[in-house]
């Protein structure tokens, strides 16, 4: 089986790559698991191949119909298309993430169409789809009302994503994602890059700006299980999916002020008083219009699965990091 | 202040056309009525200009970018956007569905958005974007599901004019019309056809298929509430509707039984024994999934209204188009 990954270069692909190359193989619609021969990684820039010979790095604009058209074949069965324009970058570029959340996931869909081999496509989302007023818990029959341009154009792409399954044209699953902590690396252009940084700098002996309040509560998961949930989401039964492709992932509901709790119970209090709290209006509002926790019942039948503690994730974190406290 | 109303040639569009001219001015947003001095109708063949200098006729393909910069301009402060691929075409021919609900629709956003002169736009949407396990009463924070393409469309489009409103590019509003009963002229492609079909040509002296159970449940509005709709929707205060710019229009919720049974109440039995059963899976499928009401209390608070019962409806229908009965 080949299979293609999105943003291959991306903390989220390179992650997913080394797990599948690790697992060598992929369930197929059958359940029978398939031996993964060629692994794909497209991205603007070129991903790291982990010198291994069944990797094909790809460099290209996914938004250009010729490079999908030249990663995409008829025996392509497993997509994951990460490749995304992050929520503060598609709103202080709003021509930009129409291009790529949008444009691209549509002429992504379009070539396994004209292809007519039903490939499994696996979608990343996000809780920026939700937004407005959203009760304490929402629900998978929650209202969409997104408040922002990356909400909106996520949204867009799940729709896609649901009527070219129901019509045959892809076997389609969206996940909904947490918001990702502890990412490793640099901060980046989304507005929740601080729910990665006010852990990460701090152990790194650096100081972060947190830009909203302590009180704002968000719904996490770590890298480790999110990459765990992007391959059971592919290897999910279809006829277990039916109709309604979307689904809401597990994650551990936290406010900040309980993050810097678990970093200082985790690390102690010199790291965790490296925080600076200097609010932020633009990334308060759009980090404020997120759910703070969702159901997640359908998911857990399916048998996902998030983290119980958040001082848990951030040990994993220290642990698959080699992070040195200082 | 010029107005253009999308799809002007067709049935809603001449109904809206005619209202506009009659009423001679629209209220802009500062509630201050403004004289109509020009009407651009659009659609694929010429519309009807009723012999108005006001009214200016053009042809042309709404999905050609060089259309729509030339019936759009700075000081076109009114779109009526009704242009579209009714639901059983849109289901048919895929492509054409998306080139008209979406793509026409995104392309008529960024024209205004490249004008920069923030219109006002009324878009029009279905009851096609719910589907799935609905509640008895769908409320505005019920999430969409929509199990046709057109709905799909439909639903992107509404998403697109939320985002762009919120932007600040248009000022928008999104008419979720119910199922319009009872349309004059002959049956069209939409699913829903039948529910002006089994008035209207029994009225006639003519069969008429229907194609649904009669236990099918529909929410109906007349053509003289929907034009009402229109031109209220376009006139709201952008201040009462704040960010989420969709509304539910009021309705009535019948069964086609119920419809039947006030036909035979307003025609007698040998007009209502003029409907022929004839199950069609693919019709019932579609219809099925529509919700049979929704909440209407945000659309009333803001002093929108529908019918109180079919039957009237039914007589405004012989009022309006000078029927006699057969």
């Amino acid at each position: 089986m080949k299979a293609l990954i999105t943003g291959g270069a991306g903390f989220l692909g390179q992650r997913l790559a080394r797990e599948l190359l690790a697992r060598g193989s992929l369930k197929d619609a059958h359940g029978t698991p398939q031996e993964l021969t060629e692994l794909v990684l497209l991205d603007v820039v070129a991903a790291d191949d982990f010198g291994d010979n069944r990797v094909r790095v790809e460099v290209g604009d996914i938004a250009e119909p010729n490079v999908l058209d030249r990663v995409i074949d008829a025996q392509t069965q497993a997509i994951f298309h990460l490749a995304a324009i992050v929520s503060g970058q598609a709103e202080a570029d709003f021509d930009l993430g129409m291009r790529i959340n949008m444009d691209a996931s549509r002429l992504l869909l379009d070539t396994c169409r004209r292809r007519a081999h039903v490939p499994r496509v696996v979608f990343t989302s996000s809780v920026a789809v939700y937004g407005g007023d959203l009760p304490d818990v929402v629900q998978n029959d929650t209202a969409l009302n997104p408040q922002s341009s990356y909400g909106a154009q996520k949204a867009i792409a799940e729709l896609l994503l649901n009527d070219y399954t129901r019509r045959g044209f892809v076997d389609g699953r969206v996940l909904r994602l947490p918001t990702i902590s502890v990412r490793p690396g640099r901060p980046n252009a989304a507005a929740s890059s601080f729910a990665s940084g006010i852990i990460r700098e701090p152990l790194n002996g650096e100081a972060a700006v947190c830009p909203v309040a302590g009180s704002t509560r968000l719904w996490l998961l770590s890298p480790r299980k999110a990459v765990e949930s992007l391959i059971a989401g592919l290897e999910l039964d279809a006829a277990a999916l039916g109709n309604q492709r979307v689904l809401n992932l597990p994650g551990i509901s936290v406010s900040v002020d309980e993050m810097v709790a678990a970093l200082r119970e985790v690390a102690g209090d010199e790291v965790a008083k490296r925080i600076v709290w200097e609010p932020d209006a633009r990334i308060e509002k759009i980090v404020g219009s997120w759910p703070g926790r969702w159901d997640t019942a359908r998911a857990e039948r399916l048998g996902l699965a998030g983290e119980r503690s958040f001082a848990d994730v951030i040990r994993s974190y220290i642990a698959d990091e080699g992070i040195e406290i200082r």
